[in-house]
Order: C-alpha cells, then sequence, then structure tokens
C-alpha cells in the first residue's frame, strides 16, 4: 500500500535492524483520516471473506480495526491483555511471551462475543515473529469459529510470523512489507514478492 | 444523550452498587457505528472550543477517542500506562492510583506530542473518582499546554469525579449520568441536573 510505505519512510524511525518508530501517526499519536483510509483499504480487501467480526489486540490495533468494522459493518472485539488467568469458565485465555519486550500476558476473550459460525478477520499494527496473532488464532479456534483472514498494517518481512502464520493455513494481507532496517535505513518489499524469510529457505 | 441511556439500559449489567459492564458494545465488543455516533455528537459539542488534539488512555478509551478526532480534524494520542518510570527526559509522566482496581500506573506522554499552544479535549469512557482524568490533566499541565474540555461516554454522578474536576476549573460533557446502580437497576440524571456529588454537600 503506497501510502503506507510512504507515511512510514517520511516519518517513521529506524532505530536498528529490527525497531521502527512510527509513534507520530500510528502508535502514539494516530492521525484518524490516515487510520480511517486504512482502514478502508482493509475492508475493501477483506469484503468477499465473509467476515461477521474483527479481533484486534489492545491496545495499538483498536485504532485501525475500529475503522475496518466500520466499513465492514460488523462488529469489533478488543482482545485483553490479562496479567493472570481469569478462573471461570466463561472466557478463553492463552499464554502470549513477547520476546521483544521479555514480558508474558493472558489473551483473553470473553465466550459470548465469539460463536462457531463466526468468520474473524484480525488486525493488528504489526507482525514480526507472529507470536500475538498466533495466540489470538489459538483463542479464535478454541471457541470453534474460524480465523478468515489476518489484516497487518506493518509487516517486518524479514522476522518469520507471515511464514509462520501461513504455515498454520492463514491468510495475511501486509498494507506494508519492510524487508530491511537499519539506522536510518527502512525498505519495502514490493507487493507482490514472497517474504524474505520463505526466499532463505 | 437518550441514545447511550437506552443502550446501556438495554445492554449493560449493573453487577452491584458501583459496578456496570457494558462489555458488550463499548468495552470489550465495541460497535463501531454507534461509537461513531457518540464520536459525533462529542465533536459537535466541543465544536467551539478550539480544540487542537484529543487525548485519551489506553484502552477503553480509543475507540471513541478516534472518531470525536476524525469530526474534529485533529490528530489523536493515546496516554500510555507504563508499569515503570522512563529515565530520559522525553516524556511527561504521572502516577495514578486505581483504588477501585488495586493497581497503579505512570501515565506517559511523549512530549513530542504536545506544545503549549495546544488546547486538549478528553475523551474517556468512564468517569468515577476522575483519578485518570485527573492524572491526564497533571500531564498536560506539566507541559503547558491547556485542558480545555473533557468528554465523558458514562458519568457515575454519584462518584465525585466531575465535582473533583469541576472544582480544578474544568468543564465536563458527561453523555449518560448514570444517578443510582444496583443489582438489575440502572437509573440516570436528567441532562440538566447537578451532579448528586454536588447535591449532597
Amino acid at each position: 500500500m503506497r501510502l503506507l510505505e510512504e507515511r512510514i519512510q517520511k516519518e517513521g524511525k529506524a532505530l536498528s535492524e529490527s525497531v521502527l518508530k512510527v509513534d507520530s501517526f500510528i502508535n502514539h499519536q494516530v492521525d484518524p483520516e490516515f487510520m480511517e483510509m486504512l482502514g478502508k483499504d482493509f475492508a475493501e480487501h477483506f469484503k468477499d471473506f465473509g467476515i461477521t467480526k474483527v479481533f484486534t489486540i489492545e491496545s495499538s490495533g483498536i485504532a485501525p480495526a475500529m475503522m475496518v468494522a466500520k466499513y465492514l459493518h460488523v462488529p469489533m472485539v478488543i482482545l485483553k491483555k490479562q496479567t493472570s488467568k481469569i478462573l471461570n469458565g466463561n472466557v478463553y485465555q492463552t499464554r502470549i511471551t513477547s520476546f521483544t519486550k521479555g514480558t508474558s500476558y493472558e489473551l483473553t476473550l470473553f465466550s459470548d462475543y465469539i460463536s462457531p459460525d463466526d468468520r474473524i478477520l484480525l488486525i493488528d499494527d504489526f507482525l514480526a515473529n507472529g507470536e500475538a496473532a498466533t495466540g489470538a488464532s489459538r483463542l479464535v479456534e478454541q471457541s470453534g469459529a474460524k480465523l478468515a483472514g489476518i489484516g497487518i498494517l506493518i509487516e517486518k518481512s524479514f522476522q518469520n510470523g507471515r511464514k509462520r502464520l501461513e504455515d498454520a493455513g492463514y491468510y495475511v494481507y501486509s498494507q506494508a512489507r519492510v524487508s530491511r532496517l537499519d539506522a536510518g535505513v527502512i525498505e519495502f518489499l514490493p507487493e507482490d514478492e514472497p517474504t524474505v524469510a520463505a526466499q532463505s529457505e
């Protein structure tokens, strides 16, 4: 998605080979009209997938997911990060460990907000190793529903998240695919290229 | 705001004298079209306040704040809940203690996203004792900017948050003002009534 790539090139800050800051328009400060445009693009891309709910993981995915849900005319569900297990039977939970941040949490979904008939679209801001998205897929499957698609704003194509999700049978659409980062350097993969991770096997 | 009161009456769950669950359309599952309507109402209410940025606190305020920012044509900024102090000089931080939840966090704002010229509108889903909103007001004031208004979806008018904010000189607009909760009971204050807390002094 050319417009997202241009914005990342202009405002993003590559701090190292793995860290890309997009605080000024996605993560901390959010440009609502730009986010609406990204949401429309996802809705257009997934319009024939029969999506019944948009899921996201708190909190950076909420802004784009809201806009996708609005244009698909379906509810949005925020998967919560709990520090501990909830012991009553009305929730699905799965443990997520972020290697980057060195933290763990229980990704949590109240069972009221999913049913076996649902076809879920997961929206998140970043895809790196795919820990969070894989965890969300476990929650969806615990409920008997189908994870029909995954929409990502910024994919780090040099990490293995996309490959891991595709190997598990999921469909992934990323609006910007970053092939290389370095201090001051941000490079993108053309939209029709296979991932770097896939190429290097 | 009649439509929000009706939706709370229909889908909200009063669990006790202080706990109101609105998980099905605001906090966990979100109705994006309804949220857009609430956002439009806030934007209309605050259109002459000269707002330059909409602030919210992660994560339940993000969905409505996005919509307000969209209709006011200004950026939205998400105040982050950090577990610890950030020791470099580029942030404003203030400690928030939630008596309800028994937790504490450092409300955090990167200084890049506020300037002394800014007129801030703070949007949040709930107002009870006003701990979070008061913390946000401290951050805004640390930066030299002005907190020009506070917009709340659901005010618990039987708690002292509104009075506390008004006593500190802030303008508060709440879309629904809950005057009493009890198991199965939800009552509202008419829009032009003073708060219960103010009356009882």
